[in-house]
């Protein structure tokens, strides 16, 4: 079997990256190790940028973003018992799209499937063959049987974990990392929202995040010891924990309900700044893991298959290698100023136990700043809405 | 011998505070371990804020700081081989004056000793009584005798290793510190200037800066070990230290010249927080230190005489001890800000031997974005003028 692109991982990144190459008229095909009902259950991030929103709408992949998502023209910061609002539109023009990232892999699914171009769903023992020869493969195992992918070009969106970054030789690889040392635990609620818009709040216990999946179904988060098991906390314990760190002095009262799903995630920053080896690319989690603070890994990686996009269609219409050999430098860039905002907004609102208590009064007179501040709450903005002025 | 207040210390903070209650009609007098030639000859920072210079200009010592300072309106970045200005006054609409320290003292001995209200050099064995008492006192020896001075209060300006803070008993003290792993080598050149401007520069063998004194003397330190020797430092290794860091790929050079004094200066954070104790207040450096890297040390020292002046005024205008009460308070907004700053310009432009390569890479990526974002520039400029929005 051969095609121009072959794509391992169909997360938003793999997926994206496949439909914006057939409306360029550039076939690929796109393999990937869970099932369909997998990848439409996983429970992601759930924030977009306006680039991200602009691009999805673009590519004609806007509407039901549109329609079920929410709109943010703002958020809020919790800290000392006061909350302040970051005026994100006011502040930068622009808005944010609260729309879960598995609502982002159905719509990427269903047009997929709609041009006749589903997904490898379910295969196994995946690996790279020939990445610095003119002939590069993926080879697969699918339904018992063995496959060979001769492709052009292996665009790797195989996550963290997956074959692709692997498969560069190690000692070529540049790679630069930061685990945290906590997690966050994550709970689905019944129950409506606590409030119209996110809250990040910083507390002595701990840093929680008050978010919102749809109007009767609520995400929140607590920073917890990431070597935690759900099973030590009861809802009971997470309820007093959550009330705990995010209610304010003015009276404002979390909304609780029933919790149906509990999950604790490590917190990692990783840069592989070798993007390129070969014929492959690596793109999204498989280049770079950002932690969750600044909502940013979705749209790192759709930013990484726009660039790619490009160059694939620049690479078939003239035959020029010159978006491709650039592609590391323009993701990279995207790439370092994200896991910055990230590691900052991460280092702002966490509890660090090892922290002196020079170190907690600085994170506090950091966040008076910033909500004080209009050019520190712009720069905390326009990076959460990922639109730099320059 | 009795006064109204007692003031320890004739650094820019007692001598300002003196002068500014001579202005409003109260009595004070100011001690001091050292000589006039020596305070008059310390070399310290040079940097004033914008409101630093409107007060000095406002009670009467301006003059010459208008005629022989240098004013400001922007500086520069140099990282990564490139250089990038930081332009105040277009950001903020301030500017600041290089002044040194130690012309600013001279010029408020000079006002102390034109009002006949000579400070009281050269005393020894310093130390204060009856701070819980409704009569305080400050004892002392001068030319071999002992004195006893009476006072309504006491306020100690007599920096980080003087007497002041040491007499409020250590279980009522909140302090707070970070001592930095490295230090800053300055030296004085005679040379004309290198640059307009001062320069900020970030390099992998540590921070430098190119900085001013007069049109013959300039002024410019590099990080160091700080229990490094001057005796270790040659001037060709000096030069070429320099050179190496903050020279860019713009063909620009740093013009050398005799240098004809070394030093080597520690890096500290420091906050104690308990600024008043029963009589005694604490202002600039013997309540807190900040890295020099901001800037702000004897900004800070005169926002706290400031705030202090206008307390005394109320009080013997209106025996209300409302100001007075809320000095502590209305001081620390202005110091977690300034040691806040302090120590994220320090953190983006020191090299940490212990940083990771994400650390570095962060480092570098935050420069990048504080150079390219208006907002990002503007938050740098309006902390470094002093002059926040809000």
């Amino acid at each position: 079997m051969r095609t121009q692109v072959g794509i391992i991982g169909a997360g938003p990144a793999g997926l994206l990256l496949s439909h914006l190459l057939h409306l360029e008229g550039i076939e690929s095909v796109v393999i990937e190790s869970r099932s369909r009902v997998e990848i439409e259950a996983t429970i992601r991030a759930g924030v977009l940028e306006q680039g991200t929103m602009d691009l999805l709408s673009k590519c004609g992949l806007g509407e039901r973003m549109r329609r079920e998502g929410a709109l943010h023209r703002g958020f809020e910061l919790a800290f000392e018992g006061g909350r302040h609002r970051i005026d994100l539109t006011e502040l930068t023009g622009h808005a944010i799209t609260v729309y879960a990232q598995h609502e982002v892999i159905k719509d990427l699914v269903a047009a997929r499937v709609a041009a006749g171009s589903e997904p490898v769903f379910s295969v196994s023992d995946t690996s790279l063959d020939g990445l610095e020869s003119e002939r590069p493969s993926i080879r697969y195992t699918c339904d018992g049987e063995e496959h060979v992918l001769e492709c052009d070009h292996i665009v790797g969106c195989d996550g963290f974990h997956g074959p692709s970054r692997a498969a560069i030789p190690e000692h070529l690889r540049s790679e630069y990392q930061r685990i945290y040392p906590f997690g966050w635990f994550g709970i689905l609620v019944e129950a409506p929202p606590s409030s119209e818009e996110l809250i990040y709040a910083r507390h002595d216990r701990g840093f929680a995040l008050i978010s919102t999946r749809s109007p009767g179904v609520q995400r929140m988060y607590f920073q917890c010891d990431p070597s935690g098991s759900v099973e030590n906390w009861s809802d009971d314990r997470i309820w007093s924990e959550l009330h705990a760190r995010v209610e304010a002095k003015d009276g404002w009262k979390l909304t609780e309900g029933k919790i149906f799903q509990k999950n604790i995630v490590g917190m990692r920053s990783f840069v592989c700044s070798t993007m390129r080896h070969g014929k492959l690319f690596l793109a999204g989690d498989a280049a770079h893991i950002v932690p969750p603070t600044g909502a940013k890994g979705m749209n790192l990686a759709v930013n990484d298959v726009r660039i790619l996009s490009e160059a694939f269609k620049l690479l078939y219409a003239t035959g020029s290698e010159a978006k491709l050999d650039a592609y590391p430098d323009d993701a990279l860039k995207r790439v370092w100023r994200a896991e910055h905002f990230s590691w900052w907004m991460t280092s702002m609102l966490h509890r660090f136990d090892d922290a002196t208590p020079f170190q907690q009064q600085l994170q506090v007179a950091e966040l008076k700043y910033v909500a004080s501040s209009r050019a520190a709450s712009t720069a905390l903005a326009e990076n959460y809405v990922g639109m730099l002025a320059s």
